[in-house]
């Protein structure tokens, strides 16, 4: 899984939960994690989470960290769930090694009760897609949802917190598809 | 995701990895998580990794906690190793809600520097099979591993602690599925 | 599979084959069976049968009562075509207890060489789909049909038909599910 | 799909239900449907029902019309309970072009309340593999099983059954094929 | 895998690569080798090669041979592409019996270092589809690609040459196939 | 996919042929090709090919340059069947470099109306395998084989000849692997 930390602004729309993004935007071929930040604001018609759009929420924040994974091993809805989820909580063990406490509800995360992220899984003809979008600061997010962001929780290096988390995401799947290959199968 | 705690002790030597186990030995039918406690002493004819097998390295320990988890809606040895990660993350969480902080390297749980558990995950023809097992005590372990068990970190209910992951882990695995289930397809 | 009977009247113009239909439109979700009853006018760009594109036919009628399956375990279409086959295959059977004589081949279902149903199987990205229409009445079908209904072979009872016929498919299904768990591989 | 239709008798010890066995013996590659006449006694070890296996039941019966059926198209149990269904049901129409009236439940079929026919679907790891077999005559059958065979309920020309069904079978076979490439998929 | 040869010229704007086009137009159903003669000039909204996108290069040339493969036994990219590489390098072994020396690079046929084709392999969401077109002149290709055509080397009869090579095509298919089906699975 | 050159002899008696060698023996994780030259000497119940164990017919020959692949992206015989056309097309284009000119029938080389290969390819149930055996001298063959070995066609540098093939079989694979992530899907 190849990783790619965007220096520039980048502004997440929903449309890079399309397939071969990092490919067509960034010359990035086959699995990779795209870590940017920028606002969020998903257009209606690249919601995926078919829960919010038949409650008509909304998916925005003024500030996010974005984690675009692109996974090309095998196309399936249940395994993308599984590994979204890994990833959530893998986020929640580097925020744990900031010293920051938190509560996983699936793939949200919650600091002191407020909401940290969004997230969404799904997949293409060819891939699995995942978002996952960590507030900078708990700006601009939907009416009536009690959010949190970085700066909130003393995270002031945000840099240095996609570098960190990036790396930690590859790690985690580069030992996931290693571990996969070790073992017999089983009668 | 059918969860069985077995109220009966049952030793661990491998044979539990098979595929329908829990139908053969417990007539549950599908998915399933069979919690259950006793020795572990893996058979080298039942040995499923292979990096041990070439270590000559044993799996061992006098006194488990085991979970065998089987799921057939996909079988992939990806996504077996994707969920079993989830798993011990997971059960890291609970972990942390008795107060003991763990630290999750892939598929191992440690304590202090300490190793609490063994795991593995593997494929059968016709489902996904993954092993975990938590040491009650630290005894009976190979030579040259640094253990530690429940009892060592305060936690002595030991069928509370069976049932609290095993139904965490159950939980775990449904919201996989309902959320890999209400999402729509990307381009 | 979960069964839903819907109460009121819902015209099916073919969009009813997209992907996650139940979800969207009743928050079913998961495996399912939606059964209600309305006019069928399949508009052409929501055809799905290559064969009657090219043949220019129409697929219409006034009053039918309609079967929108989902399943989600398998994305295939020759499987699709299989589960179709056997639900027809079923419905043929309830109309057995009726007391009808009915001629099934293979998707089609004849009473006294009149056709009395149509219906179409295939895949999504993430789901296998399969509309079944039953006529109500004989009406509005295409020009150079030969049509029967429900009406004119004496089942008048079309909710109790409704309720009879979704319950027997459901349990099929079931049944099929159930059978694929309990098997061992064969070498 | 195959037809073979054996003119010696082979008796039914469970074998048959490995992969590639139709090759094997006969030399026919691919889909096949082999139908053969022998007495059925099911090894203990060639048993895949593990069903049958924890209730300790027996295959077996004096004199059976056995169909062995192979698809290489598509490894999967679920689609291999959906199809052994669809051949059980093809059967049951047959039976009733022979004036026959059956009771289908799953995969069992019952004239007058008594089972005339035994059968499991099951995968290889490279091909769908099911047994279907129907007693010729209700002999040597387990104790406590009401059963009934083609001679009971008045059809004396076996071989003549044999080619009836088998065309049936592999007819209905090559329509779920064919049905299945011929649409386009869904959104 | 069915062969049709066209009679009439058929300009190939790219369009031929979605799912169905040989039924679609031409009711060739199942796998099949549609080969034709026609300009090429593939329209952006068609193209399929992110690569050549990305660089905004252009597929046209004024005559060629194409050749359009739809195969749905395995919808799987890596499949696609393996397929894709064995018709190139068979197309190359034609052209050998014809006193061609070639120099294949992946997808790519060379002479004397000059481009003789283009190609194209991917997945819809029912089957693997793969484009080849081969130079019958080099004109109209775009500036700056040194191409080549079957005049320039030697090959005039180019109805010969498309019926030639769509029978080897299929052949190597057909074989391909069947080796698949005689060959028992390995531990 | 990772090349291993043996420097020491091993003689292929098939078991090579099960899933995982390439790690076992050699510690090689994941998609790998493994060369080695060595007698040839299949054991019966290793044989893989149905069809020559069928015919009784023997695998052996006294020195010949043996490669194994093992690929887990994809696990199907039709692909396993395509990948090993493929690589032997290959391999015939690198005797062409060197000035032999052969002929492929499927996965068999001849040279001059000689065989100068044996091969096979099949799935374990989590990896596609394959073996390519080329005779280094035609001696110990099966009776009534016309075989061919790389001395008789002027190849005396062995060591050179697994070297240049094993670079291009992977290289080969890694283009195909690099292609099939570059295209969008088509409807």
């Amino acid at each position: 899984m190849e990783l790619l930390i965007l220096e520039e602004r980048v502004d997440y729309d929903g449309s890079a939960i399309g397939s071969h993004w990092a490919y067509r935007k960034f010359g990035v071929l086959g699995d990779s994690l795209v870590v940017f930040r920028g606002k969020c604001d998903v257009k209606i018609e690249e919601m995926v989470d078919i829960e919010d759009l038949r409650a008509g929420r909304e998916i925005k924040s003024d500030d996010m960290v974005h984690y675009i994974v692109e996974v090309f091993d095998l196309v399936n809805a249940l395994f993308a769930s599984t590994l979204q989820k890994l990833f959530i909580a893998k986020l929640c063990e580097v925020l744990g090694e900031y010293g920051v406490r938190t509560t996983r509800r699936g793939d949200d995360i919650y600091v002191n009760g407020r909401k940290l992220s969004v997230s969404i899984a799904t997949v293409s003809p060819v891939s699995v897609k995942i978002h996952i979008g960590i507030n900078v600061e708990a700006k601009g997010v939907p009416e009536g949802v009690s959010a949190i962001g970085l700066r909130e929780i003393g995270i002031d290096d945000v840099k240095g917190f996609m570098e960190k988390t990036g790396r930690a995401l590859v790690g985690e799947f580069e030992k996931v598809r290693k571990d996969s290959l070790k073992v017999r199968w089983a009668r």
